[in-house]
C-alpha cells in the first residue's frame, strides 16, 4: 500500500511518500512544496493545489494520511495554515478520496509508543522504521513521512482484527 | 459590471451577485450554500468547492469580493472556517483570477460611511443600495451583498481617478 503523508502549511507543506506491504515500510519520495511568501494568499493555495495534484498523479496514493492542526500561539499565522490546509484536504479528498487525520498525540504515539516524547525522538524512530542513514531532511519532510507511518501503523494494528 | 460576494463560512457559505453599471446596482441572485454538520470536513469543503464553482459558471463574474475572517473567540470553529475559506479562495482564482478582500471594517465604511456602524444598519443601507423591498435574507447572504456592494463601491472611487 503506498501511503502519501502531509504535513500542513503556507510557506512549507511537508510530504512522504511510504509503500508499506506487510509491516515493512520503503520510501519512495520525500521533501517539501515552498511557496514565496511575496505572493498573495490566493497564489499561494494555487500553488500548493498544483504541485500536491502532481504528487498524487505522480505516486497514486491509496491512502493519504495528514496532520490535525495544533493551535499556533500567533493566530494570524494559525488562519493562514489552515486556509492551506482546507485546500490540501479539498485536494486530497478530489484526487484520492481515502484520508486520514492524525493528532501529534497520535502521530507521537503510533511511532514510539510513547506521547510525551519530543521532535528528535520521534525523527529517530522515522529514520529507524524506514531504514535510513540520517534523518531526512527539512523537518517538515520528517514530520511527513512521520505521519504517513502513523496511518501505515495504525492501520496494520487495526487489520489485525479484520476476517 | 459582474461581482460575486461571497461570506465565507463551513455550515453557511453566503453569497450575492450584483450588477454594478455606473453607480447603479442591480442583484442578479444571492443565498447561501449550506453543508451537514454530519459531514467530515472534507467532504463539506468537496460541497463548498462544487455549489461555488457552478456560481461562478452560472453568472461569469469579472470580480470575486470576499470578507477577510476576524477570529471567533471559539479557536476550533476558527480553524475550520479558515479551512473552508482557504478552498474559496482556491475556487475563485482558479476560475476567476481577480479576487479581493476586505476586513469588516471596510465593508462598514464602504456601506455606511461609519466604521463602527451595527450590522442592521449595513443591512439597511444593502436593501437601500439595491432597491429591495426587504433586507435580503439569511444574515449570510445579505453579508455576501455587503461585501459585493463594497467591491463595486471601492472600484468606482478608484476608478474616478483613472484616465
Amino acid at each position: 500500500m503506498i501511503i502519501l503523508g502531509i504535513d500542513p502549511g503556507i510557506a512549507i507543506v511537508g510530504y512522504g511518500v511510504i509503500e508499506a506491504v506487510k509491516g515493512n515500510f520503503r520510501v519512495l519520495d520525500y521533501g517539501v512544496i515552498t511557496t514565496p511568501k511575496e505572493e498573495s494568499t490566493p497564489v499561494r493555495l494555487k500553488m500548493i493545489e498544483e504541485s500536491l495534484s502532481k504528487l498524487i498523479d505522480r505516486y497514486q496514493p491509496e491512502n493519504i494520511s495528514i496532520e490535525e492542526l495544533f493551535f499556533a500561539t500567533n493566530a494570524k499565522t494559525a488562519i493562514t495554515v489552515a486556509e492551506a490546509r482546507g485546500v490540501i484536504l479539498l485536494t486530497a479528498i478530489t484526487k484520492c478520496g481515502r484520508l486520514y487525520e492524525y493528532t501529534p498525540l497520535q502521530i507521537k504515539q503510533a511511532i514510539t509508543g510513547y506521547g510525551k516524547a519530543d521532535k528528535k525522538q520521534v525523527q529517530q524512530m522515522v529514520r529507524i522504521l524506514l531504514k535510513l542513514k540520517e534523518i531526512p531532511k527539512p523537518d517538515d519532510a520528517a514530520d511527513a513521512l512521520a505521519v504517513a507511518l502513523t496511518h501505515a501503523q495504525t492501520n496494520r494494528m487495526s487489520s489485525l482484527f479484520e476476517i
